[in-house]
């Protein structure tokens, strides 16, 4: 594996079909998943490691973000990866950079509200690894939904000939989405936030029970997290991200709340086959995740 | 010659490396020596040929904008062009299309002030020209000075590996910038038009002489066009476009002003040689274009 820190150099190292998966490090089993499932799709596997510093509203949460390189370097390699990128803030941002991507009205919910220049951000960025490494293929996980809908949104309209896969969502065995930030969480607030999860599934199992109404379906896990701190529990349609006010296509059931000071999102990607709605719990680990809980 | 009308077509004929020039159709002498240069410094050079409605903050101006696509094909074929994209709206703005990309400082002053949108909607379309053909070097007139500045920020900020050639803007022998724009001026709009150049190549020779102040070189311009209707003149930075009080690096002394109903830019880019400035007036046609004036 060869660990790299600019574009130019990053590109001369391809061969064949180019496979990308963008993070911000620190790797739990969902990235390792997706590292597994991008390894089959490509010749040239990379993956960046890059904190981007725009898309975080608070200082703080980007102060706090877990970080460790040489621990990511090493479970990178395990997994088949070809190249790590791990680019300074200069070769992403060089000086005086100022142009943005902005996408339209799927970026104006959820996240959006509650982080105003989030997917801005997260655009921008996305944009730049794109332009600058020319990737065939990239994978992105479900957990962050909207992020997946604005992301395919900008590569289509800016016409990136970039395919985006999106992967299931990794669980804990008691249901909590693996995150990065579930290192913050201290005992109890890990507890608590089995609320949420909880909440999607009991939500799930109405709609296989023939529950269409959007209210009634967030009701229940507005319920569930009712002793958190929550931003939103929506019913939104899977491309769009708009509301719907009946479960009638494909759809996203999305959360975000508060725990302690951690910021914890999570949703139900809700898929149709033969006419018929399928929420898609993701996929569960046997057993409890090591990494995602490293203190 | 090919002929193309997707971003995938093509790409699948692409050879070598790739020259791109980028142009609103209705070729003139100035397109041409465009592609005269291009030519030598790729394997397939691609035209591309597209009048990007997102540019023009008038739709008078849009519906106004001269088109011949069969003559731009015959041209192009004469000038060694490989694939001449001509695509429609919808491939390069797809049904729902929202994305946008915005540069900073760079396109507030000039045609940023008086076509507030026009920036947003060249840099998105270049963005996607970019991100769809993955060129390996384009090609820029320098009439349109600050687009060129755009541009390059724009290219430089979103890590396109793409490198951006600023070709010499060409003039009528008379000293007429050449412009898609000019077969819209009457006989005596177009004598009327020749007051630009005149005020450019003034301050030149003023600039030859020894004269750096900002104030007196931009006046010899608005006295020259003191008849047409100016939209600016100013002298800025060669990269930033910021206005300069005194002539002291590489800069550019820009006009905009109206004649008749057709709005007209000029502008002397001004490089430094041995710590000189040199006022670059263009490449003068020894003999007038036929093409820039056809009806």
């Amino acid at each position: 594996m060869e660990v790299t820190d600019t574009f130019a150099v990053t590109r001369a190292l391809y061969q064949g079909r180019i496979g990308l998966l963008p993070t911000m490090g620190y790797f739990h089993e969902g990235h390792l998943s997706l590292m597994d499932l991008l390894r089959s799709h490509c010749d040239t596997l990379v993956v960046s490691n890059f904190v981007n510093p725009t898309q975080f509203d608070k200082e703080a949460d980007l102060a706090a973000y877990p970080r460790d390189v040489e621990r990511d370097g090493e479970l990178a390699a395990e997994h088949g990866v070809d190249i790590h990128f791990v680019p300074e803030v200069e070769e992403v941002y060089p000086p005086g950079s100022s142009t943005e991507v902005t996408v339209g009205a799927v970026a104006l919910g959820m996240e959006g509200k509650y982080r105003p220049s989030h997917f801005v951000g997260v655009a921008t960025v996305v944009a730049k690894l794109f332009a600058g490494l020319r990737p065939d293929i990239a994978v992105f996980g479900k957990k962050d939904a909207q992020q997946i809908a604005v992301l395919k949104g900008m590569v289509t309209d800016l016409r990136f000939p970039v395919e985006i896969v999106a992967a299931p969502l990794v669980r804990e065995p008691d249901g909590l989405a693996l995150s990065s930030r579930n290192v913050r969480l201290s005992r109890e607030d890990r507890e608590a936030a089995l609320a949420i999860s909880r909440g999607l599934f009991q939500a799930a199992m109405q709609i296989d029970a023939g529950e269409r109404d959007a209210q009634r379906l967030e009701a229940t896990v507005s319920r569930s997290i009712s002793r958190l701190g929550a931003d939103y529990v929506e019913l939104v349609t899977a491309d769009t991200m708009e509301p719907m006010s009946t479960l009638n296509g494909p759809a996203v059931l999305a959360v975000a709340a508060h725990v302690g000071d951690v910021r914890l999102i999570d949703n139900l990607s809700i898929e149709w086959d033969d006419a018929k709605p399928k929420p898609d719990r993701g996929l569960i680990l046997d057993e409890p995740s090591r990494l995602g809980t490293l203190h």
